[in-house]
């Protein structure tokens, strides 16, 4: 990915590699930017100090053709650097970052549909190498095309063991265990240099959003979170936003970037809403891709009507309210946590199966996208849903028929059309696609207010068992159509004539 | 039931029966009251016209002993009549009228815990002998302690056949068949001399309300209705004031009514929220024995907090908001439309039985009780929703199984507890019994911040399977509880020392 020739792919990484000072403290006294240019076009560029006197620019090139550049700098050493490099047309499986499409759906920037498909696995950049291999192993063969990842480390039950590496250089250590407690509760012993950061905690982090990349895998990066014991999450203000900085000048030219503010922000009792403002700011200001932005909630939501607020990443375990989201806030709705499938004690974390894909459904059905996570108890506390490793559950391969099923959906996306149908959402493009999804419903039949004199193919989708069985006689409008009768089953139509 | 001896038990029915003009209009024409006293007290009771020129008073005694009764009228024929009767201990099984109890809960009159498991056949007596004594066959071997129904006779899907009996004699005859409307939209044709009731229809009705007493079963009637193509819903204030006060005169002897003043109260546009009003206002002043009162939503809530509401019937598919609600009223909560088992096309008639079950332990996890209903496709349209007849779902013996094990929670009945776990509802009364029910949920571990110092017996239930386990250990506080990590279990805690 990191491409320090003279060509690189649309939408891969140019890096500029300089050497400069390795004295006193470049993290904060050496400024570098970098103007990338393509014919009359011009992009500011943050470049950061990655140790031992080497500092890198790196650049998302979203155009085909010649590009040159030029550092700007206060330190001699790396000012007025000149180069160019040429641009070639991505390689296969690279579409590009995905952006909003349709108001409330998502596209790769070469247009092609984006169907988010998330987990979530919090920690697992913190859980070693052998650990990581597993996951990555993991996500090679499952239907998740996004992932919910942490950059600082993480305190919180079934998380007690210390990471390789810490973004500040550890000046003393403190207790790991979990005593119940997060965010302003840090544990005595712990103290770290937050003047300087560790590169070596970047450069892990950001290989692994690299290996997430090589899988077509997009980065949800929670930039803070409340589950603490180091002070991560009780820094300063003007800690916060060096941080912020640091991390979006070294991320964003990785193409599968998305930027979380926080995951439950709202439980982070020392950063108050103009922090968060303030952070979405950071980010909007410095990132020169516009990578799409967001903030998790806990219990109440912020304000996703701001403009920097790119879509809705939601916790709630009622997926039909999206169709009220969605009205709310004219913006995409992804419900990263509707619980997650598991055994633990944690409501959250216990749902069946059977009930997080039925969830999959009722928030596709109701013009959403739903996120995954799987918390099984483990007698080494490796949860997917913080450390990764490997699935527990039994609904990976039911997502990944519901992938393949929705796949097949317009790209426009799946909008609520109304009035198809009495007491049940459906959704899909008018004239051409239709979906039902009627959960813990089992209608015998049903009758389906269609365009006058257009005719649809059906096909009744077992959500659970995997069957997609198609009707006999084209649906056309108000005609009885005989479903299954059992619960957890949707309904396609799509335009036969 | 029907007692014109000297020797009433208490709570059953002594009935004064006259005979006095039939000419005129006696409905109208004819005031007929009487006093009964026992010692020191005197109950007002209204008599009622029941063709032929009968005359009834009927009367519910509350108390042993020794009653006396004169009777006072605006005819000289029924005026002064007087008589005594002696009121002897209650039968087997009679434990007379349904009271509100500790505020959230009901109990008989003799202090025995009544725990509302509701059915609904809302015009299954108007369906002819045949169904009608098919119905009381199943219902003598069903779980149910309550059933819905409906005084008028009913105009809906499914229900398009005519009833035997008209409340008022019929004039002119229309059509019978439904065409997706109701109230307000009465079918031409039919007539009826509203200045008259049809004794015929109200002895039938009343003897299918005495045949539910015998059998245990609490009948909630539901005075009025929307689905209507009659005019029955549509009838002026003065009527419809005339046949509240003929209805209470008739029925409130019987000791297992309810008043239910409306089924989706808020779809009867003629009506107004002071009609509503004063409907309650007229069953309360003229009902001696003050059964129960309430009234059914179809969206929106009338306001319970109104005094003449003496408890909740609530139309509502989240159980979990039962808690709110109890919050908010501070009357008991019935959610007796929460869906029903079955495979209609409409979504309030076709959740899967494992969801209806579901849903009485959610309703009762969360400090209410529920409803049941039963719709599934018939080639004759007899669905036991509205007609009666047999059950066709599975969740009759799974709801026998929960009417058993609740009926072993405490008389006090079942409250939520605060803080007991966290993210579940758990209900009981402290120090003595704990219900949590997890739903699609699937904990395998669960701590449970119970009383100090406190032990307590556990049992696993499987509200399907109908299974319940009892844990090899003693449940203390904070103490890990292995739980068998599949959805829909519930755990009682019951007080060991």
């Amino acid at each position: 990915m990191v491409n320090e020739t003279a060509s690189v792919e649309q939408w891969g990484i140019f890096e500029v590699t300089l050497h400069g000072p390795g004295e006193g403290n470049p993290f904060q006294d050496v400024e570098l930017t970098a103007q990338f240019r393509y014919k009359h076009r011009a992009i500011e560029v943050d470049g950061f100090y990655d140790g031992d006197g080497t500092y890198r620019i790196r650049f998302m090139p979203d155009t085909q053709g010649e590009w040159m550049y030029r550092t700007q700098s206060n330190c001699a050493e790396l000012r007025d650097v000149e180069g160019s490099f040429s641009c070639h047309a991505p390689d296969a499986g690279n579409h590009g970052p995905v952006r909003v499409a349709h108001t409330y759906h998502f596209a790769y920037a070469d247009g092609t549909p984006y169907k988010q498909l998330g987990t979530t696995c919090y920690a697992w950049t913190h859980q070693g190498d052998e650990l990581e291999e597993q996951t990555l192993a993991t996500l090679s063969s499952a239907p998740f095309n996004k992932l919910r990842m942490c950059v600082f480390p993480k305190h919180y039950a079934f998380n007690e063991n210390e990471p390789e590496f810490y973004p500040f250089p550890c000046l003393s250590r403190g207790s790991s265990k979990w005593q119940g407690k997060w965010d302003a509760d840090v544990f005595e012993g712990w103290s770290f240099d937050f003047s300087r950061f560790d590169p070596a905690f970047f450069q892990h982090f950001e290989q692994r959003v690299a290996d997430l990349m090589e899988r077509g895998i997009e980065a949800d990066i929670i930039l803070f979170h409340p589950y603490d014991r180091w002070g991560f999450s009780t820094m300063s203000p003007e800690l916060d936003d060096r941080y912020l900085r640091y991390i979006v000048a070294r991320l964003s030219a990785y193409r599968n970037v998305w930027w979380s503010m926080a995951n439950e922000y709202d439980l982070m009792r020392s950063k108050t809403m103009d922090d968060w403002d303030r952070f979405f700011r950071i980010v909007q200001e410095r990132d020169p891709y516009q990578h799409l932005r967001s903030i998790h909630n806990c219990h109440g939501f912020y304000d996703h009507a701001k403009p920097w607020v790119t879509h809705q990443s939601i916790q709630h375990s009622d997926l039909a309210h999206t169709l009220t989201w969605r009205e709310e806030y004219k913006k995409p709705v992804v419900v990263d946590e509707c619980c997650y499938e598991g055994n633990i004690p944690y409501g959250w974390g216990n749902i069946s199966g059977l009930e997080m894909v039925h969830r999959f459904w009722e928030g596709t059905a109701h013009g959403g996208y739903v996120g995954h996570g799987d918390t099984f108890l483990h007698p080494e506390d490796i949860l997917w849903w913080a450390k990764g490793g490997v699935l527990h559950g039994e609904c990976a391969p039911r997502l990944a028929f519901f992938r393949k099923v929705t796949g097949q959906s317009p790209a426009a996306g799946l909008d609520p059309i109304p009035d198809v149908l009495f007491m049940f959402s459906c959704v899909g493009q008018p004239h051409e696609y239709y979906l039902t999804y009627f959960g813990t419903h089992q209608p015998a039949q049903m009758t389906f207010r269609l365009p006058e004199g257009e005719r649809y193919q059906g096909e009744v989708i077992n959500i659970w068992d995997m069957t997609v069985t198609p009707l006999d006689e084209p649906v056309v409008r108000n005609a009885v159509v005989q479903l299954p009768g059992k619960p957890y089953h949707a309904l396609v139509l799509r335009r036969a004539d």
